[in-house]
């Protein structure tokens, strides 16, 4: 049992961990936190959520909560090409409890610290447990990746192994310990050293959340384009045969899917890449299994 | 009834709304926004999150809840001297019914375009309701206005009516209708004028979102300063009698309370400004009534 704790008190003993950036000029503590961006380059930001018993199951550790809140939003800038730098936390916990939340700011820590990002303020509330993270990176002008600059001709890409996070979640709720996955599930690590190499070269870029076929869908449509996908090319690496569900609609990967002129070599980077189709003026995602075109679901995570 | 809606759609519907502002390149719908922070000023991020029942009455109209939610950061802005310029939403909500969530758009948009802020991005996830935002702005560098700079000789300012939304609440949650304050609880009006012809010249600043008595306790702490208040001088519009616990504890007012060289003039402002104490070297909040030193609790709306 730990005793609960006023919000300042709370603030201070948890959350000003964070080794201090030349570019904060103020952190937090006051009303607002004072930043420095980098000239000639433009802001991106992001913010995503993360609640009890739907984006993470009941009884996940407090650190692979932070953790995942962390990832999320640092893959979202990894998508874009951002360098990451700062972020806010707003932490909603029904109570305040010590041992809780020294676990949580140590998840919290542990990946921020990877990525050289700082804690620059949030708030703390009462209620029903929740985490929104807002992530701010900069991107140098004109080299940012988008979804929407796909081209006719383009190969696409998958980094890492999607569908892993999936197995794991579905092995967690029939009562396992997640099938020996557990922590692609719930340390996703944010692809921003990838996002980086790609920034400037590659067309489009979106990062899997929500599932393979879907997100791909996303960046399709805002594209105005369509594609051929090479089921037999998707990568796999569990000795179990491959779970075509898991790998297309799993979501929690947190990997990158982009587009690549194909007459460019791909940069060196700290993650497997696969190429996996290639973008097509037809609209449409289009699936290809031994030679033959098969049809594929493309729903993935439903928010509501 | 309304039909629940994707996520997707939801977005689309109600929440493409804001006017195009020439900073941004990139808004709502792709991994992430891309902004252009003005040259040569600093950004200023803060955050804050309102859950149903906990910050405002359960039953509150959708258009306020989300009035409110972006007030209390654009207030935070206000209390640095900061120009706000965009913020991010992320939304929690048990269903996504249309009619709620025009309603919540409506309100958002409103005082979004008051002050011409731009949504920008952010998250929409199923769950208890609650309703976080990030906003962010710009302040010219040097000019930002900081909890800690507060001198001694300073005197103290307060803006507007501080008391007002504790009545409307008590009425509330005795069965009332807000005692003809609603509107003080429910739409607050960030103070980003005032706030701006402060910065640079006000010593230090914070807005009064947890009561006066410990906000400016706050304030005095960082500064590591104390101050004598003249309770006769709390400023107070309404019929009944004065109620200074209302002044001193009451939250949810989101006036800004400022230390100010006494030999400057005041600037013209869209508000009322009231002389309420002075900036002393002597830690501590001394109160005085009628040319006595009187007792009063600094506690104010507690987090945890």
């Amino acid at each position: 049992m730990s005793a609960p704790l006023a919000e300042f008190e709370l603030i201070r003993r948890y959350f000003s961990f964070a080794a201090p950036r030349p570019d904060v000029c103020l952190g937090v503590g006051d009303d607002a936190a004072l930043l420095r961006p980098p000239p000639g380059e433009q802001l991106v930001a992001c913010c995503d959520t993360l609640v009890a018993g739907r984006h993470f199951p009941f009884g996940t550790a407090a650190a692979d909560i932070a953790w995942k809140a962390l990832a999320v939003n640092l893959s979202d800038l990894a998508a874009m090409g951002a360098q990451a730098r700062w972020f806010l936390l707003a932490l909603t916990l029904p109570t305040a409890a010590a041992d809780w939340l020294q676990d949580f700011a140590g998840g919290l820590r542990q990946l921020a610290d990877q990525h050289a990002v700082q804690l620059v303020g949030g708030d703390t509330t009462r209620g029903p447990l929740s985490v929104t993270i807002t992530a701010l990176g900069s991107v140098p002008v004109g080299q940012a990746l988008c979804r929407a600059a796909a081209q006719v001709g383009d190969d696409i890409y998958v980094s890492g192994y999607p569908g892993e996070a999936a197995l794991a979640l579905a092995d967690i709720l029939a009562g396992g310990d997640g099938a020996g996955l557990r922590e692609r599930l719930d340390r996703p690590q944010p692809r921003l050293q990838l996002g980086q190499a790609l920034r400037g070269r590659a067309h489009a870029a979106i990062d899997i959340s929500d599932g393979l076929a879907q997100d791909l869908g996303h960046l399709l449509s805002a594209s105005q384009v369509g594609a051929s996908l090479d089921l037999d090319a998707l990568p796999w690496r569990q000795e179990r045969p491959r779970d075509l569900a898991a790998i297309l609609q799993g979501g929690d990967d947190y990997e990158l899917c982009f587009t690549w002129p194909p007459e460019q070599a791909l940069p060196a980077t700290d993650v497997a890449l696969q190429r996996i189709g290639r973008i097509e003026a037809r609209a449409g995602l289009r699936c290809w299994q031994g030679g033959r075109q098969v049809d594929v679901p493309q729903t993935g995570y439903q928010h509501f």
